[in-house]
């Protein structure tokens, strides 16, 4: 059922309507704060032709020096998770990877589309599997939803998953910290990208494959 | 030469006289800042018996609710980079997985002098290779650091390494960009932890091992 969603930027669904500024954003996320002279769509600058309204001013919020284009900076400086903390580097790197498709090294208005509605399907994935409201994905929590994307890892791998993206250290004492809504989306695409992989050199699907040290190195180098 | 830096903290040296905050500090970080009431060795908390008077006053200075015991966000807080960026989540995470000996979600002062001298091991290290000064990694430093510490990998691997690290996304134009002291830290010791991996399977030393999914996920979700 949620299997698309290990994919969202490609997925055929209706755009969500929620802002991930707001839904999983915080004080410090610049939509939240009051418009500013020169903010939104009326004063700010034209939006392109056939632009979304909404969206324009959304881009044009993140976009703080109305450049244009938004640069990594400014997109680590508007994306922020439930708990205030800034998404990883890692991750937003990898949202640029995605999203900047002319390597421009930044996000221009037509590529913001993507990545507005690829993180907003991603909060709505991140609502529904966070059952107990608690704002981060913990053990239960991520088996169930890597097993609706179709990934059915063994609890030793569920286990490490969770410790390698959960928001803190583990301790030898209580339960595995929890794991942000950055760090659910980055570990999401990791288990994709090298599930995927793997499944490119297993050409006879029996579960094994064989491989040499530049393939192994650049297939884990690969992944985000 | 440098091998042994792939694990400064098991190395024999003699500990390094610089201060990881000095160095790649900030004017952010706590050592840099003026003592404050309380702070350091004579009007601080007691040094334990045979504590190091310098390391202590270090210790009191990241350890800043003087709880003597450091948290992650107390490390996170003191750690930063020659741009004065914080170390990665994944960094510090990576740095309590090494140093938090006793799982106990902190680090004490026994933990901190191991962590101490890894930081300045590396600091060194980093130094050493940055030929250029410019306070980041780029390609041909990061290839002869790597080499330096035995690890001969292809063209292709070493541009992977270098943007998996780099501190920003990767341009179509102009060279990659840097990797910050953090990040070369994880860097080097992700390959020499995804290495060794390889080594373990690949009993007969043929350069190409027979792995399944279980073992090839567990393998890469194990690396910082």
């Amino acid at each position: 059922m949620y299997a698309n969603y290990s994919q969202p930027a490609y997925s055929q669904h209706t755009p969500s309507s929620g802002s991930p500024y707001h839904n999983h954003g915080s004080r410090h996320g610049r939509p939240q704060q009051s418009p500013q002279p020169g903010f939104g769509y009326q004063a700010g600058p034209p939006p392109p032709p056939g632009a979304d309204s909404q969206l324009w001013q959304y881009f044009n919020a993140v976009d703080t020096d109305h450049s244009g284009a938004i640069t990594v900076t400014e997109l680590q400086a508007a994306l922020v998770n439930g708990n205030w903390t800034r998404f990883d580097l890692d991750t937003v790197k990898m949202l640029m990877g995605i999203f900047d498709v002319d390597r421009s090294g930044t996000i221009s208005y037509n590529e913001f589309a993507g990545l507005w509605k690829y993180i907003s399907d991603w909060q709505n994935v991140f609502r529904h599997f966070d059952r107990d409201r608690s704002g981060s994905i913990e053990g239960r929590e991520l088996a169930e939803a890597l097993r609706n994307f179709g990934y059915s890892l063994s609890p030793h791998l569920l286990s490490l998953v969770e410790r390698k993206y959960a928001s803190e250290p583990s301790t030898a004492y209580g339960p595995p910290p929890g794991i942000s809504f950055d760090r659910f989306v980055r570990a999401c695409v990791v288990v994709k990208s090298l599930t995927e992989a793997f499944q490119r050199v297993d050409t006879d699907r029996d579960g094994w494959v064989q491989m040499n040290y530049d393939q192994f190195m650049s297939i884990v180098l690969s992944a985000p």
